[in-house]
């Protein structure tokens, strides 16, 4: 078996293990990235698409944000559409803060491509990767790459590999205390080429069911609509599709929804869920792999370069003094951002979905929540505040780190 | 059978009842107050005791706030206890607007002593009111007034008698939609002859449950202890009672509970139900007889005032004017202000009691928005703008009159 060595062990390309990749060499820090799938598909892997200020400003300062800012579209605000009106969410003016659209995967393209130019060692279709000895100093994780196979002697593992990846489950039982919950109802995503009907979301509460109207560029619409939990992707032929986008979508003085070719279309569960703590041993969890949102407030991808962030700052404190103490405090510097960002991801969710069948009471708080939001200033600012990444950073984190 | 008339038949002598028959008499129409207990039983009901800035403006308008301005404490902020810390909520600050403690049976009995001293038509002791002909331009109230069968010819009836009340059920069945919905614990509450331990409210949350210290006089505690949903005040003698409040309550560094002889204990299921609409025919439903919700934002009472004031104004405006617009919009202009609460108290609840065994992920979204309230400026205004029930002011009335 071939034996190499490295610093750091990322298992995942994606865009939280690029990004920590890319960071650790800022510091002089050597890692090797692993990935499951080959390049072509990560790069076409259809996520999110909206970055929070704050994830826009760090990817700036890494050098990382150039196409981002040259093609990415800068929002300032968003429609709320409920009882056949719009209401304007205008969230920069709250807070100061801007978003901007700009898809998960271009913004991988980006990373893979500064990777490569850095002559870094990403390795794409390593089916395989094992983590092994976590709770020793010297870890490994075993692989086979290019038909061959390979152990990488490292000092850290990090699991970047998302919800279904084999980080989280390289621990012995019991190691983790885990959260979930899970939503009763699902998303059915689509990426059609059809220029979107507004320059702005749209966040469309209807009796039957959520909508939501964003794009990933002046050409390209993406679309939900709130669906049954477990519903399949077969029963929704395009033109069913379009339909009932329409039926929830369009009201009276606004321009209709503009139809095309759907490149792209899934069903999503919504889902809650957050490991505790998010490391062991030498091994540390990022972005998917140690806690999932539902889709509704787009926080994920947010959430891993928070993650990230602080990790790639632990380990640089650990490389340049051999003070562990910032690593140690990995896990309780990133988790009260955690569960802020999914309790707000919760509580938008329950905003805007029909409840099930049946639950009026509920269906009537959502009302009242929907007006307060539109009527209440405080409210209006404390959503724009979690909308835009903000309450977030002023969650301190009692016993970890900033 | 005894004949008698009057205007607006009242059945209820709580607070709403009240207040609406002294409303009417400055307005010149005339009412019969009908109450199924004795004054003495309602004069020492024990509920409620948080008045909101709003109800006291209006009670003093009314020239029903001497005794609640010179007896009652006037607060301008709570604390919240939770991680063994303390953190106020300055929400006079926040909102400008204060609130009163005063218990409910006292203004229940500032009412009784004006209603009698200005000759009102208030009798107690009538088991048995039977409203009838709702839908008639006649509608009558039958009843025994001191063994005697009395019937009385009015033109409207106020239903003020509770959840538990005839009015509610005097419809003909499907008439009205009910929403509820039952909470998993329920609330001990005591009155304790002990000087409160601090001078303000004190909402702890507790891993053991959530813990309320709150007080009507100087001299007189009021303290709710979260307990099972069903529990019965006979599982609790008063020496467990304390020693639960001490362990909830005490922190290290604040006041030690003062212990005093317990006057009265009950236990509370926490329920939210509203009907809708409020109104049927010629029967209009006020306060809990329209709309209960837990106690854990003290609504109930300002609830019942914000309807009676809006009620009062309709029968003002038909009968100087003949103009029915106002009574007919009674319903529409409640009840946006009544879901406000509703949901203001929903939420409030979950902040502040632990969820049901096993609900972990539930116990951490708590401990997330316990966080944001005392970290984010605008959540604590909004949470402030409720808790003194200038949210609900703000809140339109769509189809209703404001």
């Amino acid at each position: 078996m071939k034996r190499l060595n490295t610093q750091v062990a990322i298992v995942g390309a994606g865009p939280g293990g690029l990004l920590l990749s890319h960071l650790l060499q800022r510091s002089g820090v050597d890692s090797i990235v692993l990935e499951r799938r080959s390049r072509e598909y990560v790069e076409k892997r259809v996520r999110a698409g909206l970055l929070e200020g704050g994830t826009v400003d760090f990817l700036r300062e890494a050098g990382l944000a150039d196409r981002l800012e040259r093609e990415g579209l800068v929002h300032e605000g968003f429609v709320f559409r409920f009882g056949s009106r719009a209401h304007r969410m205008p969230f920069t003016e709250l807070t100061g803060r801007t978003v901007h659209m700009y898809g998960q995967q271009e913004l991988v393209k980006d990373l893979i491509r500064a990777r490569t130019a850095a002559g870094a060692r990403l390795w794409f279709d390593v089916p395989d990767a094992e983590p092994l000895g976590l709770d020793t100093d010297t870890p490994t994780v075993r692989c086979t790459v290019a038909g061959e196979p390979v152990e990488i002697g490292c000092d850290f593992v990090a699991g970047c590999d998302g919800f279904h990846g084999v980080s989280r489950r390289s621990v012995p039982p019991g190691t983790f205390s885990t959260y979930e919950r899970t939503y009763p109802y699902a998303w059915l995503g689509v990426l059609a080429e059809a220029p979107p009907a507004a320059e702005e979301l749209i966040y469309a509460v209807h009796s039957r069911g959520f909508a939501l109207h964003s794009m990933r560029s002046p050409s390209v619409s993406r679309l939900y609509l709130q669906v049954e939990a477990g519903e399949r992707v077969e029963n929704w032929p395009d033109e069913r599709i379009w339909k009932e986008l329409h039926t929830r979508l369009d009201i009276d003085g606004a321009p209709e929804l503009a139809e095309g070719p759907i490149l792209e279309k899934s069903c999503v569960a919504l889902r809650g869920f957050v490991t505790e703590p998010m490391s062991y041993g030498r091994l540390f969890l990022a972005g998917d792999a140690a806690h999932i949102v539902p889709p509704t407030a787009a926080k994920g991808l947010n959430l891993a370069v928070a993650d990230i962030k602080v990790l790639a700052t632990a380990f640089g404190e650990f490389y340049a003094s051999g003070d562990r103490t910032a690593l140690d405090g990995y896990s309780a510097a990133c988790l009260p951002g955690v569960w802020q960002a999914q309790e707000f991801s919760d509580w938008m969710s329950g905003l805007l979905h029909r409840p099930p069948e049946g639950r009026v009471f509920d269906g009537r708080l959502q009302d009242a929540r929907l007006q307060s939001v539109v009527n209440s200033p405080a409210a209006a600012r404390r959503f724009a505040e979690n909308y835009v990444g903000l309450a977030r950073e002023r969650t301190p984190a009692p016993g970890g780190r900033p």
